[in-house]
């Protein structure tokens, strides 16, 4: 049984905290504005936009030392939607473990609309959370408390994947965004 | 009704081949070491690995001027399957476009394996075929050719999209190369 604070009230916030509960385990959920509130959750998910990560780190920064910390943020260049925010060869959660060198950082739900959290289901195909991270119990963590709630989670390997898999969330919001995929669909992963 | 040269007799090349000739286009098939062959197709397939582009270049870079060049590979570190041998803000496609400036240069077919081109499916998806390229006629012809046999094809921007299509690439070998998913699985692309 792990208990999970979510930060962040949007979309992902909130069906990431109903996959929590969903699977039996036990969430919290915080606004952003929220700070003076503590963080219980031995996993702590940042269910905000790229920019308001710095925000956190600043809040909450010596709070979150110890715990598992999943960024899933996609640090697009919305302007432009043309480029990733961050440098070529890092990633937010890359910036965000640096920042935060006390936490264990987990990638993960950042390829993965919010209604195919809700749904479970990426069209007809179970939705797979792809997850990457240098600590292994954290990124199990995380792939438990995803796998209770009846959808499929996948290791891609080290914190150095995040750029990857940052790079397969732009491609699915270019889709998205270019009206190529509607945002119940998206990438499936097909074993 | 397009001539597509395929130059390559590995898995991807003949997948490629047979998706041509099933949607009533015409094909020629091309070894790397058939260098005395002229290249007839108006789309030339490079379906070859990265490590190969080059010695394709040295032989063939005048004879593809104003041709569409496909550019299929996924230039992985596969000693350390723990990054990509080309810049971080780059790609092999980037590269490609850089020694062969009079070709039209299309990514496609890197984030497919073999076996989907094949059947036509990832699980029950129909595949879909990724492409991205800077010039637009170049991009509808493969597309077209790959709608012709009944997959899916989308448009997913520039050739600098070619840099995100790479990481998809590579993560599908990651998951596939640790056995979390099949050959003939991988990422499926749900509207």
């Amino acid at each position: 049984m792990s208990k999970v604070t979510i930060i962040g009230g949007g979309n992902m916030g909130k069906a990431i905290s109903e996959l929590v509960t969903k699977g039996g385990n036990t969430v919290e959920i915080l606004t952003r504005s929220d700070a003076s509130t503590a963080v219980t959750g031995e996993i702590v998910v940042l269910a905000v936009p790229y920019g308001a990560l710095g925000e956190i780190v600043a809040q909450r920064g010596d709070e979150l030392a110890g715990k598992v910390v999943v960024d899933i943020t996609n640090p697009l260049d919305f302007q432009t939607f043309d480029g990733l925010v961050v440098p070529a060869d890092g990633s937010a959660a890359a910036e965000l473990a640096a920042k935060l060198p006390r936490a264990k950082v987990v990638k993960a739900f950042n390829t993965n609309f919010a209604a195919t959290l809700g749904t479970g289901k990426v069209g007809e195909n179970t939705t797979t959370v792809l997850v990457a991270g240098d600590d292994a119990d954290a990124k199990q963590g995380v792939v438990s408390f995803v796998k209770a709630a009846g959808l499929n989670a996948l290791d891609v390997g080290s914190l150095k994947r995040a750029r990857e898999l940052e790079a397969i969330g732009f491609t699915q919001l270019v889709l998205a965004g270019s009206e190529q995929i509607g945002w119940t669909g998206g990438f499936a992963v097909v074993a």
